[in-house]
């Protein structure tokens, strides 16, 4: 890339749906070369009115709940049935480890192979703002490309979760039976994200202990979750694996959306979506800019073991910081 | 108040514990003049050394759940037992309505009267950073004053209870027991930040459905929080009007706090907490600079608009409305 950028043929090629300008769209998206952002913005104002089509569904669950297979499977019967699938990734943790884990071609064999589809794996742009900014904008060009399914894979750990539940219509949670008491992959916070709920891997000699996991988590959730004005979250069983239950999760995909357009909150709640991102995004630069600041990363370890040991007030603390970004 | 503010007699007022010293250097906490602001610091550096040494407890339900009237029992076992213990509550809310109705006085006949108790009513202090700033500050003037009890009231609405989690020790969640298969008052975000829950009016004929329903939200909370490292939260059944089951709930509360500190969590968790809350005070200053600057107030309804119909870009809007601030 470099001065070689053509924006309108960029623009021309994804609208089209060629593929290996899409895969050039998504690099300048994701990448963090202050020229490349700027056309990539350029680019993103462009096909914003081609974009805002398609149904975007987020899919978390711990490691080894299956998403992979789940979501290869999916897709698979999508497009199977006319849509076209894109799969996209946040996964923070891929910049440490050096290559994205989330959205590996090599695990979703079929849908990587079809045509119908587009596999992503996760960008590795650093911060988990900056591959949720990536991932986002990834998300209009798929739209613009003509994809009218946008699956966003992330695991079931930390702030990742939140940040995509912001970016999608419906966030799908997947979770495995287990013996004892406990469901694992449930933990705190992920609850009042969820709209969907589906106990994976409800195959062969686990079936059994999955229906009835489901139904206790169907039993904690009505008691813990008051029903929502328009929706209740609903708890289902499914295979990866064997394809079982995977019509019936996507029914509910599709009647949560259509309560939500029915209610009329589908738009509000995208252009909120939006607004809030854009908040966020003002939010995390002036920060990113506080703490970059030579005069305040200076200050920074001595106040908090002022703050710490309780020799300063957390007000006094904040006002010496943000005085010396100031002056 | 004015130049007559004297923070030397200000502190040694607190300090001896002079009940008219205290609140009015609590009301000085809570002023949002400038001046007194200043003031305001001086003497909390002073009086840190001298805080810290209570049993902070935070104390959340909806209204109706019964928390006056728990917290009147409560409180007034406790000062019986030779504590000294203050009750502070955090109530945005009682801002719009022009009085604060938390901590009212009137709703706390019993422990209103106690020498050895201190009922303070929700600062009125604007937004929810400020009336959670007061309250804060106000716990470390209650600490300096010897009391070792602080009780924090809240409501079970939106983000307050999240700002009192933040500033407690323990957070305690009062519920009822209801007809039907809901529990009145969980709802989503909350159990995250609970220690200990109670199932409150467990009295006369509503006993058997308070012991029900405390069984069932056991066996839910069992099924949905993993256990965490040093502690599970308990669930039992009180009456703040009959008082029964309130030592029982004290003595999870005790427990709670031993077992964090057995576990060497809580000097942790109090300085985590403070350095959290001096970023979050400086983060809030620093949006609020940016909200009130010209520039950017003349530029947010259009660019907000934009960012809803789909003309801009979030990150192309952020980067509009920083550029606004920064020039």
């Amino acid at each position: 890339m470099g001065k070689t950028i053509d924006i309108d043929a960029y623009a021309e090629g994804v609208l089209a749906g060629h593929r290996p300008t899409l895969a050039r769209a998504i690099t300048l998206v994701e990448s963090r070369r202050a020229d490349h952002a700027e056309l990539a913005q350029e680019l993103l104002v462009r096909l914003l009115p081609h974009g805002g089509e398609s149904h975007r569904v987020g899919v978390t669950g711990v490691p080894g709940v299956g998403k992979s297979t789940f979501i290869d499977a999916l897709g698979t019967r999508l497009t199977g049935r006319g849509h076209r699938v894109a799969v996209l990734a946040v996964d923070p943790s891929s910049t440490r480890s050096g290559g994205s884990i989330l959205g590996d071609k090599t695990r979703m064999a079929r849908l990587s192979a079809d045509p119908a589809a587009f596999v992503r794996p996760s960008p590795t742009a650093g911060t988990l703002g900056g591959v949720a900014r990536a991932t986002r904008e990834t998300m209009i060009l798929m739209e613009a490309a003509g994809f009218d399914v946008v699956l966003v894979e992330t695991v079931g750990v930390g702030q990742s979760e939140v940040a995509v539940a912001n970016m999608v219509d419906c966030f799908l949670f997947l979770t495995l039976a287990r013996t004892g008491d406990q469901l694992q992959g449930i933990k705190k916070g992920v609850l009042e994200l969820v709209d969907v709920v589906a106990v994976n891997k409800a195959d062969g000699p686990y079936e059994a202990d999955a229906r009835k996991a489901a139904r206790e988590l169907a039993r904690a959730l009505r008691l813990l979750q008051p029903t929502g004005p328009s929706w209740t979250p609903q708890v289902l069983t499914c295979s990866g694996l064997t394809g079982a239950g995977l019509d019936e999760v996507w029914s509910q995909v599709t009647a949560h959306r259509a309560a939500l357009e029915e209610a009329g909150e589908l738009a509000d709640l995208r252009s909120r979506q939006q607004v809030d991102w854009m908040w966020a995004q003002v939010r995390d630069r002036l920060m990113d800019r506080l703490h970059r600041h030579p005069g305040v990363r200076e200050r920074t370890p001595g106040t908090e073991a002022a703050v710490r040991s309780g020799e300063l007030t957390a007000t006094l603390a904040a006002e010496r910081l943000l005085s010396a970004f100031t002056h």
